[in-house]
């Protein structure tokens, strides 16, 4: 064999090896962290009538978008918003900033410290606090704050970071979609501008594909001419409820052929998925799971808590529908990473 | 040599040849419309210097964005823009719906068909004939209309689709910007729904890749309980002049590394893009060729012009910001495809 065709043989066995890797990877689980059931089956006969070509539900590649909720979907959303967390957690530094608002509500109680009082206040008041908190500095510099916080907060029950409260079994559907030519979109009710700073490394999803709830910003210049843009007090999109498809419309300009939700307020998003033609895939995380997680919402008899709506007739509609609930107790044999 | 070694072989000697094709088509010219000097010569260096492994301006993958405006940089903008010829010969059809319209202006003066009289119309009054046709109708609906209009309505010199009207020279640099691991995106004042009709078939931008002007859109349901959206009088975006890096920040959530425009209401895109750190590419497209195209705006000494401001100081002022003006007369060899 001369050497010119012993190379030329090497990269024939190189390309029939790599052939033969990439068969197995196929045949390995690409979900380990789900028992099997009804809601991993479903997960995986869509994708594989969705990505087999001839089948007769195939989706061209470039139509394949795959929209998910954040909080309570990906992630603990238990006690409260992890961006919640953060306002609160900011309130002090606003007030150094600004020390006349240490005598004004809403801002009078969070310096208390009283829990307590913190959690009942209004939801007028919590405006106020998200407002005061998200809005009025420069873009670059909420995305220096948020990060920071992001890298030293830690959840009360876990004690670690947010950023590893997320749900393996999510994580794992997630890779399955991309890894079968899916574009991932996180599609949530929380700040747009808090989620993107994380998201690509929490979830592989770069900040181009979250759509959240957004305010308008306002471009300018600094002293020496430098452009830059501030975050403003208005509202440009209530990403929950109906503005779900709405933000779906505006940032992406095509309707999802999968969706997962776990509240009311993903509602609409599973609904405008549905509607459209062919195989779609509508899932709701049903929180049922005190001892690893929480129970909370349909699992408790509960209509709506302080973090969401959870309507009891939704989930009871989800089967007349061809929504697939996801049992966090039944179907996900691990839940976090740490674990 | 066993039929098994044999087939091994002639895989590797596709695989060679893959790899040789590769090459050849790597160092063939991926501009061949544009003639050898300062813009193209910035163009090659730019995708050079920012996606060359090791180059101290190299940009890593997921951040090569690059952002077009569309009306008389990807596309002629003369003497009006397509969207508004668009809503101006729905105008029939709208009248035909609403009889009482046909007694009111501004549309008693579209209906007129007075060419001289319509191209008379102030601002307030096309605003009002853009809000009566791009909105108060479902979103697919809307897609429908326009992909009719688009298929059959021709440029009044040309007399060709608009869609042919894409001067390819600009077509060229998306291509190799892509080819290149850049996501091209349009960032236009024109409607971000019309846009996305034919963004994908005319550039090659996918629709969750073009931003621009955008309303807000309402669900709802349908008789049959079916969702759907309603495109609503209520602008949520201007794309236009600082709404291009809002709307830049909104949609994309990055800084682009390049961004081409045309005209005064570009500025803010190419100075929020200037304003990054490395290597960053802004240019402006100059329509001096009268013969070929249009020759208007600096070319003739004018400040501004029915479809946007060009404003001299802002092509003086080029040099100085590091942003290369692009002569359509002397850079580009050829300007559409049907020439």
């Amino acid at each position: 064999m001369t050497s010119r065709l012993h190379r030329q043989v090497s990269a024939g066995l190189l390309c029939a090896s790599l052939v033969l890797c990439a068969a197995a990877r196929a045949q390995s689980d690409p979900l380990p962290s789900w028992n099997d059931g009804a809601a991993k089956k479903a997960i995986v006969e869509f994708v594989q009538a969705t990505t087999t070509q001839g089948s007769p539900k195939f989706v061209p590649a470039p139509e394949r978008i795959a929209t998910f909720d954040q909080d309570g979907t990906l992630w603990v959303e238990q006690p409260m918003y992890s961006q919640v967390m953060y306002c609160l957690e900011r309130v002090p530094a606003l007030v150094k900033a600004k020390p006349e608002l240490a005598k004004v509500e809403p801002f009078k109680t969070v310096m208390s410290g009283n829990r307590e009082a913190i959690g009942k206040l209004p939801l007028k008041d919590l405006e106020k606090i998200l407002a005061a908190t998200l809005t009025g500095m420069s873009v670059d510099d909420f995305k220096a704050e948020a990060s920071k916080w992001l890298d030293t907060a830690k959840d009360p029950r876990w004690k670690r970071p947010y950023t590893e409260l997320t749900y393996v079994p999510m994580q794992e559907v997630m890779k399955y979609l991309r890894d079968n030519g899916y574009r991932t979109y996180i599609v949530t009710g929380g700040g747009q501008d808090f989620v993107r700073v994380y998201s690509e490394k929490t979830y592989g999803v770069p900040p181009e594909q979250v759509v959240g709830t957004a305010g308008a910003t306002k471009y300018g210049y600094d002293k020496s001419g430098r452009p830059f843009l501030t975050k403003e007090p208005k509202l440009l999109l209530n990403d929950n409820d109906a503005g779900k498809p709405e933000g779906i419309h505006l940032m992406i300009g095509r309707r999802p052929y999968a969706a997962f939700g776990n509240s009311g307020g993903d509602q609409q998003m599973l609904e405008y998925t549905g509607a459209g033609d062919g195989a779609r895939l509508m899932m709701l995380v049903l929180h049922d799971d005190a001892k690893r997680e929480y129970a909370y919402g349909p699992a408790k008899g509960m209509r709506d808590t302080k973090v969401g709506a959870f309507s009891q007739k939704l989930y009871d509609e989800a089967g007349k529908k061809g929504w697939t609930v996801i049992s966090m107790k039944d179907d996900w044999r691990k839940i976090f990473a740490f674990e």
